[in-house]
């Protein structure tokens, strides 16, 4: 193992390409991880340094004693900050793993969230653990069949430089009812005249969804059988709300294969 | 079980849908399957009856024992079709079944194909079964640093008019020696100004590749660490030769899992 200075070195360049596409929270929270089994302070002292933007999603890379003890040391209105700063299946799950921890902190923390965060959060963990809306995150790309492709591009832009949004490989297309009619793949939308609208370039409403009711092993073997990379999750009523992406199910294929 | 009539009557329902996106080879296979334990005749019409563009993705999807039945059943002109009809990782799989069932049919088989196809083969057979070489397709969307977007985009449109190419969640830009120097995902590409080259809009050159030496294990662990859907693979010298994709990743996640 590396002295403790070398990977406080090494963590510090990780922090100072902050920018960089390269800077992943796995490597940091690796790092933590390591410097931990080594000095509980110098932990300590790594965890005030990480970029607020990437504390969310470091805590959650943390192992489960770590990360509780990670917990323990954030206030409340950190956490929140944390929270905010995650997709809602993860922001979802953080605040799960903070209740597991204490019940007053979590509930300190959802009071901290606005309200928007709040209600996503809320919707979330009604889902039971081996629900497919329990996997899906709410953030999405939408549109409707009579909007342009280019103000659906539009909106997306914006999305994008707020960072509410990232790895999106499909449009999905709704109506006025907010259900799932069509999904159209980036690779074909980037194809068509940005001039027209959605229904005058579907040429199928052909698509694969999945209830959020139903349960994640199934979506799993799903996705196995048809090459997925990304579902759209709808209601009972086939109201879209919510997506899961290749990366959930790669959890959910680990997570089989651990218990068998 | 369902009568035998029932399941040649899903199997016609099925391939009338041909043009249809719902249709997917391994509904096809699963049926076929069924047919083969009631009745192997029947089994033998029905195989028959496969539209030959998705011969090739029906033949992959059959159990082992079954798929050895209709390597046989059907000619070496038959096979090098539905060969022809694969994507190259696809393709050199069915060809090493061939392969394991009867060396001469492979070789008359490879001695149909053109010469592309057999060139393409020809390299990815020369991989371990555990290098990501084996494991990737040859087919991808790639552009050069002074190509403009629309340019790339226009060839993107050919490409996916042949059904040359499915599942582009990237482009990947090369230099003038093939090296691999950046990768723009869509979300961001459909932001860009087509008018300008990918030189001019490119803020970052960070990307994440392996090489195709490496073991196909470690590529998944780094698909599941940085929750990726794509992977581009590069030889020795840098240089672009292959990109692995997220349902190749479920094969091996699962595979191991088998193996524990």
């Amino acid at each position: 193992m590396k002295h403790l200075s070398e990977m406080h070195h090494a963590f510090d360049q990780l922090l100072l390409n902050e920018g960089d596409s390269s800077l992943h929270p796995s490597e940091i929270a690796y790092l933590l991880k390591k410097v931990r089994h080594e000095d509980r302070d110098e932990f300590f002292v790594m965890l005030r340094e990480i970029p607020q933007d990437y504390l969310g999603d470091v805590l959650l890379e943390l192992p489960e004693k770590i990360k509780d003890e990670a917990i323990e040391f954030f206030s409340s209105h950190e956490l929140a900050q944390a929270v905010e700063s995650l997709e809602s299946d993860d922001a979802t799950d953080l605040v799960q793993d903070i209740d597991d921890v204490d019940e007053d902190k979590s509930e300190a923390v959802i009071s901290h969230l606005d309200e928007d965060d709040r209600d996503d959060i809320d919707k979330l963990r009604r889902y039971e653990e081996d629900q497919a809306g329990a996997w899906m995150q709410i953030e999405l790309f939408d549109a409707t069949l009579d909007e342009t492709v280019q103000s659906s591009i539009d909106r997306l832009k914006l999305l994008k430089e707020s960072n509410a949004l990232e790895n999106i490989y499909q449009v999905f297309i709704i109506n006025e009812q907010h259900r799932l009619i069509a999904t159209v793949p980036l690779e074909n939308l980037i194809l068509f005249d940005f001039t027209k609208t959605y229904r005058e370039l579907l040429d199928t409403r052909e698509f694969r969804s999945v209830e959020a009711s139903a349960d994640i092993q199934e979506v799993a073997t799903i996705f196995e059988q048809f090459d997925l990379s990304v579902l759209p999750v709808v209601d009972w009523q086939g109201r879209l709300v919510g997506r899961i992406t290749s990366d959930d199910i790669y959890d959910v294929i680990e997570e089989r294969a651990t218990e068998q």
